[in-house]
């Protein structure tokens, strides 16, 4: 049986398991990217780690998110950033100098390589054959470290393309049109390869936009095989050295196989407020629109912005209408100006922003009230514009350039009929990358040689191993579906101290009850108790780290969500489930005291365990653990656990040390 | 005896008082601007007037401090202003289109006009001939209704330059030696008049430069004659015909002289953390330098940039010091980039920014703890830049890139010494002022015809007549030296609802008493009692509007502050003084009730005013008004007074109503 080009490049990195969808499976990562949101908690537990140096080939620290730099925290971390990035080894891009995935796929991204990135988005450079995919930070510390990643192996589905866009159609509209068939459930647990005659019709760029909003698939990552164009981009970026020949085999076997003719593909949009809300550009067409923004690392290189340049030049955008253009990167900013552009959509009426992912995370250019705002991003979650009851709309660059021209939503098709002169602008290459070179700090020159911490950056809590004996209060009775925004709210007052965690933990639960925090504190350890679904939501890895840093030792919960569950082995909490009576009975204050030696009961495999409450009676508590689990638990979290494994030479699942 | 150029034009614009030195006058204004964080309140006063249209022959709203729109409420702030300048009758520059001051010179600014700005560089245009001036929100918007702006007569100072600015040397260093030799404090109550031989060296924007940067010696404004180079400055802007020939009589008299020799300025800068902290650069050198920004309405000019450029035209910005251009208007920034500047700067490793105030004000850019920023700006207040304990210097663009190019504090003239092919850039005018021109929108042609308020958006309350009988609790008694800033903090949570008086009086003296402001609501009425100096610091007119909104009727004070003072007449509050020994009596919580006909005795001069207290014992409080004073306060304020002349038909101080 042939293997999937998934399954080959999996292969080739395979250091623990097999590749059985549903079992898991550690590879090793060639590269890892980290950005300035989650970058600064992987670099302190880089340094928990005690380790020298960065082991994987490429390790890539980006600044984008907060590039307006709008409190000193956000400038320090940058600073912090570079620091880390100069003492441990890895590459520096400068704050301004882009957006991750635009930045790493103009410099780094190579074929058949893996990538591992603390970016949700970091399957983009699937478009040239790298395999990438998106972690928590500690992961990627750990990878960064030199060891493995550990990943459910997810299913392999083929997506065959085939005949070519038309005229206005683009690959923005390839995944919108994957969304609407999918929903934004549909890629949960699978990887996508895409396939057939289709693929060789489409630009590198235009297959990265496409593997990129896949994350908004559900996906675990999004893959095309590599060919010419794929060359021809690599050349263009004076790195045809990289290029690698990747094809699935023939008789590759897929789970699943969807087929989409290119050549049927009409404008599409995705609806307020979620990416899956996808009609023809024509159903929602005369919809007023008071602001266009064209970038994000779904369509913001400079073959992104150049049709909208086009389409505007020598035109006026409709008084109305605000139109910004946040290039994905300084080199696509350069280029664009280099070649007359900027100038050009300045005339027309655009404002030029800084490189940035700013809009799409709320930070800059929020939305007026009851407004409607057309974006080329990726997500239009209600409210992630940064104003509640948002109407955010997801196009193509064309489609967005078009509603700013006729201050309403418009199918280009019919807007170019109505202005008789306007030509679809097409989708080219330049004939080479170039720009910003001033703007990638390397590891073997770096500026900095020793951590600066601003006082906002303190250190990553590191804990012992388990104890034997566990006790304590019962510091909060929880109902159920107690979300990860519950246990670490993602305002923006708060995600500023997300380098700070003994700032951030007096935040922790206080969605629930605002003393939890200091009586956490005040307390000698305890527990927790709460309903069904504990820690669904967002994978935040805050959402364990700060409970454990406020001395919180277990939880009891009738049952817990997936990722959330995880995030407490890596921190070295007790994931308990108890029973509907049990949960019950529980009260909040109740004293809890585990009887068995729990530090040896978890090694050893025990799955129940017998708790004491108040003296006075007793419950059964169920532990669901692997092996690794039961391992990282004990430990005391995965930091501590990975940190022992490397003193003790046994480097089979632990960064190396040289 | 002759008469300056500032009496000419005062002369011309007398509609009351005299020209006598610490006279009050009132004179007629030509032009008025606005801008984002003051226009709000200033067109919900100039509704509150009931006003059809503005009668200025030019009034125009900025949208420029909060161009990155950072939450909802700016730009729903940028969405009102918009239609209020419809409404009304106003251009309206769109957000992104540029600094206030940068885009009024561009389109508007005229020799020989007189110009009110509720921003306090507004003096800029002084350099084109202009009579500028910085005012609060209420006078602006009275002044755009068409009444008179009455201020003190200043004294007027010539400034007689000599020689020409060597190379290197720059409009900055001018200003800059000014600063050094007045301080900060220099020309309060003063217009500088520039004169002498050296004028006729510097072209219109160096001289714009100096007369922007006036503001921070304290002047009122300051003021160049004009000549062929304010002529070409206007024909490169297609405006040739408002050119006007101004020049003080050959026999002026001036209150005092200041002479510099323009041919012994060096390149200087302000040192942390006062704009009048000046040495020259070279005491300053060796420094090293975090971060480095050009713009701003002092040096964001087009020819203030492309010096700039020049010096860093194929070179590289050292890696340690991040540089940002912020182009001071969007006609700047298409220029820079149709010349190729633009992308020469972003090859060196600048990030190029939005044309905004931005770090100006600390709103992005925030500057690293202990890290060093070189700002071409004009004030480097501890803070401002939005990080206590910051350390910004204020140079010349010059100066500015030479830190960037060496990484440290440097003299561009040893730079240019060490560097062996660096040139004194010069300083030159383009071809022509041309982009940027689909971004203002004129008021024959304007977007909305009706004003859109957003949530966050109240209206102005409007008081009734001052009462006959005014009684009420003590609500709060407070110590000496109580600051504007105890009244209302400017702390950025609460400047967000500059525009929503309601929201932002619940912040009224919570400095004081957290539980001030719902005690004022709750009573029905009642009155401040302070010691000396009642409301220094800042002039902002909410230090009044809120006590206002609360019910508060009059502040007893053993002194007051001078511009509190008249804020307390224009929003209709009473403000007397008492002595030492009635202040000492008073307690918090006593009931004081005026025995006198409070409304007849203001009307009519009375300066003793008997007070009740707790129905048990009196004491005497003085009112000191001007005749113009107690007729706004007896009318419940400024905005009732105004009205109510319009209403009379009286447009002799009010605002016509044609």
């Amino acid at each position: 049986m042939g293997q999937t080009l998934t399954e080959k490049i999996l292969a080739d990195h395979l250091v623990d398991g097999e590749l059985e969808a549903g079992e898991e499976i550690g590879i090793e990562i060639d590269q890892v990217l980290t950005q300035d949101t989650t970058g600064t908690l992987v670099w302190l537990q880089f340094e928990a780690l005690d380790l020298d140096e960065v082991q994987t080939e490429v390790a890539a620290q980006y600044c984008d998110h907060q590039t307006y730099q709008f409190d000193f925290k956000n400038t320090d971390d940058h600073r912090f950033l570079r620091s880390a990035a100069g003492t441990f080894g890895a590459y520096f891009s400068r704050p301004g100098n882009g957006i991750c995935h635009n930045v790493h796929r103009e410099n780094f991204a190579a074929p058949g390589k893996t990538l591992l990135g603390s970016d949700s988005h970091t399957p983009t450079p699937g478009g040239i054959g790298q395999l990438a995919i998106g972690a928590g930070g500690l992961d990627v510390a750990v990878a960064m470290g030199g060891g493995p990643y550990y990943i459910e192996m997810p299913e392999v589905v083929n997506v065959r393309l085939e005949g070519e866009l038309p005229e206005w159609s683009t690959a923005k509209d390839v995944i919108l049109e994957m969304l609407r068939r999918l929903t934004v459930k549909g890629g949960v647990g699978k990887i996508f390869e895409y396939t057939g005659p289709g693929v060789e019709s489409l630009s590198a760029p235009e297959r990265m936009t496409i593997t990129n909003m896949g994350t908004e698939l559900g996906a675990t990552s999004s893959l095309f095989p590599t060919d010419e164009r794929t060359r021809e981009y690599l050349a263009k970026q004076d790195r045809e050295d990289e290029y690698v020949d990747l094809q699935p085999d023939e008789d590759a076997e897929y789970a699943d196989e969807i087929v989409i003719d290119l050549s049927e593909l009409e404008p599409l949009i995705a609806q307020p407020s979620m990416p899956d809300n996808v009609v023809p550009v024509r159903e929602a067409a005369g919809q007023s629109v008071d602001q266009v923004i064209i970038g994000s690392c779904t369509n913001g290189g400079y073959e992104d912005i150049l049709p909208t340049a086009k389409m505007l030049e020598g035109r006026s955008i409709q008084r109305q209408t605000e139109m910004i253009v946040a290039p994905g990167s300084k080199k696509a900013s350069e280029m664009l100006a280099r070649g007359g552009w900027t100038a050009e959509l300045m005339a027309a009426g655009v404002n030029f922003s800084e490189a940035t992912c700013g809009a799409c995370i709320g930070i800059g250019h929020v939305p007026a009230s009851d407004s409607v705002s057309v974006r080329t991003f990726n997500r239009n979650f209600e409210g992630r514009s940064g104003i509640e009851d948002d109407n955010v709309y997801l196009a193509s660059p064309e489609v967005a350039a078009a509603a700013a021209l006729k201050g309403e939503i418009v199918d280009p098709r019919d807007l170019a009929d109505e202005l008789g002169d306007l030509e679809a602008p097409g989708f080219e290459l330049p004939d080479e990358y170039e720009g910003a070179e001033n703007d990638i700090i390397t590891p073997d020159d770096p500026v900095d040689d020793e951590l600066i911490k601003g006082p906002n950056i303190g250190d990553v809590p590191l804990k012992d191993e388990l104890d034997a004996h566990l006790a304590g209060p019962t510091l909060l009775k929880m109902e159920d579906n107690i979300t990860t925004d519950h246990i670490i709210p993602a305002t923006q007052d708060i995600l500023m101290y997300r380098s700070n965690i003994p700032k951030l933990s007096e935040f922790t639960l206080s969605r629930v009850d605002d003393s939890f925090a200091q009586r956490a504190l005040d307390s000698d350890g305890g527990f927790l108790v709460a309903g069904e679904n504990y820690g669904q939501g967002s994978s935040r890895e805050h959402a364990a780290l700060c409970p454990m840093f406020l001395g919180v030792e277990g939880v009891f919960a009738r049952s817990f969500a997936r990722i959330h569950k995880a995030n407490l082995f890596n921190f070295g909490l007790i994931p308990l489930t108890i029973d509907e009576e049990t949960y019950g009975k529980i009260e909040q204050g109740d004293d809890l005291e585990i009887v068995d030696d729990v530090a040896e009961a978890v090694r050893s495999g025990t799955e129940e365990f017998t708790v004491r409450v108040n003296d006075d009676w007793e419950f059964t508590a169920h532990l669901d653990a692997s092996e690794r689990e039961r391992e990282i638990l004990a430990d005391g979290g995965k930091l501590s656990h990975t940190k022992k494994l490397a003193e003790s030479g046994d480097d089979s699942s632990a960064p190396a040390d040289d």
